[in-house]
Parts: C-alpha cells; structure tokens; sequence
C-alpha cells in the first residue's frame, strides 16, 4: 500500500532545464527585440504544432538528426515526432498554405524545438529557435533586407559596433571550381574549406589534394579566394578578377557587391559587414548569399545569427518553387554570451517599484498608490503581508527592484513618502503625487 | 526503389493547428498583453520543459488526464510525458527551487501544453495556458491582487465594462454545511450544486436528497444561499446571517467583504466584481477564494478567466508548505470570443506602411526611406520586386497595410510623396520628411 505522505522527487530530464526568472526575463527581453524588429520589416508571425507526422520530419536533416528526433505512437497509432527545428515545419507550412498566402511571404517563428543529442557543455537537448525568413522571391532585395535585419537585431540587442555580420555567395566559389574544372568535386572542396580556420592552409590544401583529386595550384587558387582580405571594394575586384569569364562567378561577385552597397545606402557602418569567401554554412542547403555573425569579444562561440539564400523550400512537399532567404537569431547562444560578458543584471523581478506593506489598516491606500503608478507606466509590487519593514527591505533587495517606495503613518497622513534608491541607497522625500517625477 | 519526385502530403496531425498570421498576430498581442499586466503587478516569468519524467505528471490530474497525456520512453529508456498543464510543473519547479528563490514568489507562466483528448468543435490537442500566481503566502492581500489582476487583463485587451468577475470564498459554504450537519457530504453536494445552470433548482435540490442524503430543509438552505442576488453589501449581509455563529462561515464572509472592499477601493466599478456563492470550480483543488470571469455578449462559452486559492501547491514533491492563489487566462477561448465578436481585424502583416518598388535604380532611396521611418518607430515593408504598381498594390490590400507610400522617379526628384489610407482610399501628398506627421 502506498503511503499519502511518498514523495516524488522534483527534478528536471537530463538534457533540459528550467528557466527560474533571473534568466527568463532577459530570454523575455530578447525575444521582444527580435519580435520587434522582425515586425519592423513586415514579417508576420506564425506558429506550428510542437508534435508532426514522423514522414514529414524523417529524413530532412540527414541520419544523425533522425536518430535525435523524440518519436512515438500517439492514442491514434500515429506515429508522430516532436519538431527538431523550424525550417522543416516551415517547408510543411508553406507547401500546404501558399496558393491561400500568397507571395512573396515574409514569415518570422520563435519557438522550442528538441533533439535527443548527447549533453554536452551548454547544449540542451529543448531549445529556442527565432528564425526568419522570405519565400516566393529570388530579389536581391530580400537578401539586402536579410542583412538589415540582422544589423537591427545586433544593435538592438545592445551589440551596436561590436559585431560583424561576415557574407558569402556560394556562387562565386562555384564560378571559380568550375573555371578550374573542378566544379564536379564541390562537396570534397567545401568540406576541406570549412576546416581552415582550425587546420590551416597546408592541411586544407593537402585535403583537397587527396580527396578531390586537386592539382597543387588548384587547390592554391581556391584557397587565394577564400583568404582574401582588404575592404569590400578591393576584395570584390579580386574576384572580378578570379572568376571573369564564368558566369554564375561573375552573378556571385556582382549579388555580393549590390549587398554591400545596398546596405551602406541604408546606413549600415562599412566595416560591419564584410566580405567572407571561407564561409559556405553546411554543404548542400544555401545556394546563394550566405551569412554569418560574429562577436568581437566572443569570437570562439561562433556565428549568433546564420541563414542564407536557398532555391526551394518545400520541394518535399509540394510542386511548386519556392526559392527563398532567411536566417536564425542564436538565442541562446547570445544568452550565454551576454551573460559571460556580463550585460545581464541579476535581477528576478521584472517590476521597478516596490512598495513595502507595513501599516495594516492602510491597505486600501497601498494599493490605490500602486494602481496610479501602474498607471503611470510603472511596474510596481505591493508585498503581500504586513511585516517588519527590515524583511521587506532585505526581499526587495534580493529580488533587484530598482526602486522602494517607503510610506508609514506619518507619511499617509502628510501625503508624503520616501523613495529608496536600492543600488546606491540614497533616499529622497517627496509628495506622494510626485513620485513618477522623482523615479 | 524511390522516385526522386515522391512527394509527402503536407498535413497537420488531427487535434492540431497551425496558427496563420492573421491568427497568429491577434493571439501575440494578447499574450504580449498579458506578460505587461503580469509584470506590472510583480509576477515575474519561468518556463520549464516540455518533457517532464512521467512520475512527475501521471495521476496529477485524474484518470481522464492520465489517459490523455502524451506519454513515450525517450534515447536514455526514460518514460517521459509532454506536459498537460502548467501548474504541475509549477508545483515540481516550487519544490526544486523554493529555497533558494525566496517566498512569497510572484510567478507568470506562458507555454503549450497537450493533451490527446478526443477533439471537438474547437477543443485542441495543443494549446496555450496564460497562469499567474503568487505562493508562500495566506494573505488576502494576494487574493485582492487576483482580482485586480483579472480586472486589468480584460480591460487591456478591450472589454472594460463589458466583463463581470464572480468570485466566491469555498468557507462560506463549508460553513453553511458544518452548520447543517452536511459537511462530510460536501463532495455530493457541491457535484449537484454545480449543476444548477443547467437542469435548474428542483432536480439539484433531488439529487442533494438522493445523494446527500440531505433533507428537504438541508437541500433548501444551501440552494437559498447559492441563489443569493443584489449588491454585494446585501448578499454579504444575509450570508453572514446564514453562516452566523460558524467560525469557518464567518471567515469566508469576511474574506469576501476585504476583498470588495479593496478592489473597490483600487478603482475596480462595483459592477464589475459579483459574489456568486455558487460557483465551485472543480471539487477539491480548491480551499478558499475562487475567481471566475463572464463575458456579458457571451455568457456562453464560459470563464475566460478563472482560478481559485489552494492550500497546498507543491505537497507531491516537498514537505514544504506552499500555500498559494493564482488564475489562468483562457487564451484560446478568448482569441474564438473575440472573432466571434468581430473584433479582430483580418490582418496578416505586423507593418503599418507599405512602399512599392518600382522605379529600380531607385533602391537604395526607397530601402532608406524604410529605415528612417523605422527609426521614428513605423514598420515598413518594401516590395522587393520592381514590379507594377498595381500589383504591388493588390499585394498590399491583400496583407491588410494601413498605408500605402507611392514613390516614382518624379516623386524622388522632388522629395515628396503620396500617402494613400488603404481603408478609405484617400491620398495625401507631402514631403518625404513629413510622412511621419500624416499618418
């Protein structure tokens, strides 16, 4: 027989974790930011099931993923699985509403997404995705726009002139591999370029060497573009220069340097967005521009913001093209940065004011106050009981209010009360009505 | 073998939706609509998994709940469950954390939850729960907060005067029962009572006497008290008289009377808080005050705003006490009210101002256009195709844009433009640098 008082143990599944305020409300705060800005260019918002048919996410994001996906059979002997990210359900979506939608759409999804990977340092098998992306179009402006977003996102964040948003256009790699005649071994070619910054040039070219059957100087004239520096103008004429006379290089070279124009025209600083041939972001998926972001000061966490240009969404699903570009705001990974950096408070109240509770038969008066600063635009908090003001102080102060609102008899009675700034301490005595003026 | 053309039928599992964004942007305002009166009280945000350990979920809420949970083993052989609610997730994250967060804790919380229940007209297998509470305190103060709480929220999302929140205390009927000599019948008591919407005071006073075994007198005592009408002065009158000489009675009657007192004294119109002593809520859950909330052009479709006082959150998980007061918003239901009452606009972009792209060389102008008016706080979306401006205006009407700003290469040369409100069809001309005066 089961005793009433067995007890369960509380406990969260390896792999997840909670978020207890201190860092939910600055999770909160960056998911608004990228609402915001997101809203500020006209994409819309949409929302897909957590769980999907099993066939419309098995085999999309190749074996290692499908071994990851949580699946199992539902109480209708479905078999079902719960998203691992939010293209496949997006390429689902928009298979089946387009002709209803119509294009070009611009769509934006914050939402959890779960893989069983193997736990690691920082990695959780529930996390956040905040993508967003434009279909229906091949424009270069929405890959201009792509690049502004990005922009607004960072400096919104509070990254403003610490960050570089690095671009590519897969098609200027190819132009050159095809003037090279070695347009058939893109994928060995890439997947060599990709190790470059942690093996260095001579493995790379040894690897190219080896497994696409590369000539010493080809693999030298592919590593010459991938390692070109100097300002956007200087390196687009190098690659004038590397790819002239093949056409899809010579569409890359000229989609980079629209990119970068485009982008100055609209008041992003040169020096934020520069020029990267090295990036290629996976092997098959972008086949156009392609994006990568990067801290100053945390360069060795990687890209905070990727995506790029792909020719079609939803061939999976549904016949018609849908070409597209987009991208995907790191949250988490800006999270963590922020807080190794420092730039998080901590703080777990999301209200600036509080008010202690101390003179019992006032409790009508408390709360009157608190509605008329609520009012006001602030957030306030009335404590619950009326204790000793010392164990208020010392919870206000635990929560991180920014403010404290003192009033006892005397200051009901003279209108007056004592705001407590709880960083530095000072007090300041004023009419009850000036208190908006005084925080 | 496989064809490559093989193509999946984009679908969503039965019971489950996707949210298109003219749904989806009416269903962020409510629910940004809800963090900011959260916040503004002091509730501050968590969020915990998805996936919980089975244990932790199964036989929390019923045997229908069991049934219905979504339930599997997971890579690491763990039974594991999606969660059905977000309250039994609160009471296993209270248990966890409780110490080292402090009490009273003011918490919000936001997230899906599942449910593989039979699906009916509007009843999902996904949805979204809205929950506020604060734990660690038996202060009414908390109670009156609930209430101004619920009032805030409906009032921010557009029904101020239109909504009446009924509340009750469940001592004043355990006081009426002790009194009679039914306490030990509460169950079937309160079973028949909740009927009494729906097959009207004869058959409920029937059951009280087949079940209840009460008599004629009994089962009339608690229907003339659950029938109580007029002001809430006159029903706390004649509930005092009816409870009069039972301490538990009493208290509920006074707690009743703070809380009217308080919230009235908060700026709350009288008619907006009803006492109404026969709402129950469910039968156990609940131990003192409880809160329900009807919209007056929709009675029928029930609370869209309901919660209650309990004793003892987290007792399945700590020996700590953890007694605490919250509601829920019902989301969903409200977003189906809301349509139903035409007061959603079927709009499928977040922008305010659309801007044709026709005259192409033009881009850089139009896309620096779009960042100054963003940068006085309008969202703007331009057209990234140089198309004609018919099209591009069918495009606009079809997403629901507030305004629309033509600008030709005439336009360009003298620095204006023309506004047209896509509601009335007006058009305004002016400067360029005043667009932001005329809309």
């Amino acid at each position: 027989m089961m005793e009433k008082t067995q007890r369960i143990t509380p406990r969260t599944l390896k792999g997840f974790r909670d978020y207890l305020p201190e860092t939910m409300i600055p999770r909160e705060r960056l998911t608004e930011i990228a609402q915001q800005v997101y809203r500020s260019y006209g994409f819309a918002p949409i929302d897909t099931p957590a769980l999907e048919y099993y066939e419309i996410l098995a085999g999309k994001g190749g074996d290692e993923t499908d071994k990851q996906l949580y699946q199992f059979e539902d109480h209708g002997g479905r078999r079902v699985g719960l998203r691992f990210d939010l293209t496949v359900p997006f390429a689902r979506f928009s298979a089946q509403y387009i002709n209803q939608i119509g294009t070009p759409f611009k769509r934006y999804h914050i939402g959890k997404v779960w893989r069983g990977e193997n736990t690691q340092a920082g990695r959780y098998r529930e996390f956040m995705q905040c993508d967003f992306d434009t279909i229906g179009t091949e424009s270069i402006v929405s890959d201009i726009e792509t690049t502004l977003v990005i922009h607004d996102l960072l400096n919104s964040i509070g990254f403003e002139g610490k960050y570089t948003i690095r671009i590519n256009n897969r098609l200027v790699l190819s132009g050159l591999l095809d003037k090279l005649g070695l347009l058939a071994k893109t994928v060995p070619i890439l997947r060599a370029l990709d190790k470059l910054p942690k093996i260095g040039r001579e493995k790379v070219a040894e690897e190219m060497i080896q497994s696409a059957d590369a000539t010493c100087q080809q693999a030298d004239a592919v590593l010459q573009l991938a390692e070109l520096k100097g300002t956007s103008d200087e390196i687009l004429k190098s690659l004038a220069t590397m790819v002239s006379g093949n056409e899809a290089g010579e569409e890359g070279v000229e989609k980079l340097g629209t990119v970068i124009k485009n982008v100055q025209a609209a008041g992003v600083p040169e020096k934020t967005v520069q020029i990267d041939v090295s990036i290629a972001r996976g092997l098959d998926y972008y086949t156009g521009m392609i994006y990568e972001t990067f801290l100053h000061e945390l360069p060795g966490i990687g890209s905070v913001c990727s995506g790029g240009r792909y020719d079609n969404l939803a061939s999976l699903y549904t016949k018609q093209q849908l070409p597209g570009v987009g991208a995907s705001l790191g949250l988490d990974r800006l999270l963590a940065a922020m807080e190794e950096l420092g730039k998080i408070e901590k703080i777990s109240t999301p209200a600036d004011i509080f008010i202690p509770f101390f003179v019992a038969n006032r409790l009508g008066d408390y709360l009157k106050l608190a509605v008329n600063l609520r009012r006001a635009g602030f957030k306030v908090e009335v404590y619950p009981e009326a204790k000793k003001l010392g164990q208020q102080l010392k919870y206000a102060d635990k929560r991180g209010f920014a403010y404290t609102v003192v009033i006892g008899e005397d200051e009901f009675e003279q209108n007056t009360c004592q705001i407590k700034n709880m960083k530095t301490g000072e007090t300041v005595n004023c009419p009850m009505t000036e208190i908006a003026l005084q925080i």
